[in-house]
């Protein structure tokens, strides 16, 4: 009976989590050839860019790597809320400048589909995972037939019993602490939503897939205390977010930098869902969890002028800064050294 | 150099969180005979009571044990608020059939004061414990000039700064997961509260004092991942609810065991400060966090009548239902029992 790490073919219990935005293969190639699992987020890759990544990692590492997807429905546009989105930005266009008339769809979100899955059947990635849930069935079956292990995030037991008995390998406790979109699929009630003390371990109590750790995780220590609450392995995020291999914007190094990491909300400002990310001028002005935002992922194009007109300024009030409860494991520091760090405990 | 747990001259790392309004001496006897550390909570006694506890604790042990107190700054009551509260209450008290100009204020909960300073340099408890900061310079030196070990609970690093600062000689890491009354006192802002995961190393890095693990641990793992954080001892509460030697109400007990335990919330209904317990009616009536219940403790007189007037037909509607994030560990077992397998490691 092979261990989970054994199944993987990882030498540590690391995963590195995948970021969409803030990361390419760059990070993945350095954690997975460090001994860990480097993730390539791909939400956001159209299905060549997903081509040129995976053609990066596999030229550059032949160790195992994770392909990350979401797999959420898109929401029907609804043009009288995104009208709404954008009056309640208006005060914010005029102080940067920027016409809302010339705003245009941004690349967004887009889900798992025929598409990616016919890139997974080329490249054939260790490990798929998903977030907000699974892909329909005959795209799954279609992952599992390429020989990859299929992970994906539960937030609470009923979602991780909902993964299981639909395929999932192993599943991702992703505790309450953890920075980026909460993965919750079966509620969109923030209330439910547990620390990963608890998570964790009422997770290996129910299921019988291996279960891996997520949230709030930033040490060595944290590590082993995750192993020690019965996971196969842990998925750390927040502390690659200032490697040299993560493409983490300026502004949003310098806020993981200073005193403003250690007040982090759940938000659904940036996107529509509800994400955790440093307290800035945005979430204190609107509020984190205001419902103007129109639904996933269509909350983010009305933002992308602010964001960027503001980041030119070095300002990042109006950047999503994903970020856990736990920054204290930010380091500039090779992904290699750091993935090494996280497993020496 | 003494360990932490040879300053309290306790076997086991487990101390049994005082839990005001679910035990008194019985529990803490218990738990203090078994190798950990019990508590009685003293928030809710008058001292003619508070000594006549402690007595029945020095009787029936040997053995340390920690006395607990609140040391709040008791509100100016308001009168228009208090006519609001009751009047959101109204249709309540018409359903039960309570007569609302018959509340009388109940015992509510009284901060350490000069006459509990005076039954502690009587009794000598070993540990002395605060929710909600620390007591007045003067009082505290008179706890310390007894011998005893001064704890408090902090929720953030800074909380946990300032405890060190005025004298605390350890101090408990009150995560997000636990059940009551969150002991914030330099914030009022939930968004703020962090996880044990987080909570635990950040401060074991800040301060110089031992840290107790609090928040979602349940059973003998989590003991393990807590002390593997860098805690010197883990404090349990919920778990201990529905042992036989709690005084929790039958509703209570109900709850505990039933599905109901998995969704728990913050709340300031109760009492007018944040605690979590389990959503119960008036929470999902009313809003977990509605800002008409009076200032603490103020919002529990109002309360009163129409939670024993629930708790009378088997109703917990009405009742503050406390409760961890993580009730998996509660077994309805002698506490010496429970102790013992949450030390087993």
């Amino acid at each position: 009976m092979k261990t989970f790490q054994e199944r993987l073919g990882i030498e540590l219990p690391i995963i590195q989590a995948p970021m969409a935005g803030v990361q390419g293969s760059a990070l993945a190639i350095a954690v997975s050839n460090a001994g860990g699992l480097g993730s390539l987020p791909c939400a956001m890759l159209s299905t060549e860019q997903m081509r040129t990544e995976f053609a990066k990692i596999r030229a550059a590492t032949s160790k195992p790597y994770n392909a990350n997807f979401f797999c959420h429905t898109p929401p029907e546009p609804d043009a009288a809320r995104e009208a709404a989105w954008r009056a309640a930005l208006s005060k914010y266009y005029r102080e940067f400048g920027i016409d809302p008339s010339k705003i245009i769809a941004g690349p967004g979100r887009a889900p798992f589909s025929a598409e990616a899955a016919d890139v997974i059947e080329e490249f054939k990635p260790t490990v798929v995972s998903f977030h907000f849930g699974l892909p329909e069935q005959r795209l799954l079956e279609r992952i599992k037939a390429s020989g990859c292990i299929v992970l994906s995030s539960a937030t609470t037991v009923d979602e991780a019993l909902w993964l299981e008995a639909r395929g999932a390998d192993a599943i991702i406790a992703q505790g309450f602490e953890a920075g980026g979109h909460r993965g919750m699929f079966l509620t969109d009630d923030v209330g439910t939503q547990v620390g990963t003390f608890v998570l964790v371990p009422q997770m290996v109590r129910a299921l019988k897939v291996p279960v891996i750790a997520a949230g709030g995780i930033a040490d060595a220590k944290g590590v082993a205390a995750a192993l020690s609450l019965g996971a196969a392995a842990a998925q750390i995020g927040t502390s690659y977010l200032i490697c040299p291999e993560a493409t983490t914007s300026g502004v949003h190094r310098t806020a993981l930098k200073s005193e403003a990491a250690r007040n982090t909300t759940l938000t659904r400002l940036f996107s529509g869902r509800p994400a955790r990310g440093i307290v800035n001028r945005l979430i204190r002005e609107l509020g984190a969890m205001n419902e103007i935002a129109p639904e996933f992922p269509l909350a983010s194009s009305a933002l992308a002028p602010l964001r960027a007109a503001a980041e030119k300024l070095g300002d990042g009030g109006f950047s999503p800064l994903w970020c856990g409860q736990n920054a204290s494991g930010c380091a500039e520091i090779p992904a290699a050294e750091l993935t090494r760090t996280l497993a020496r405990f």
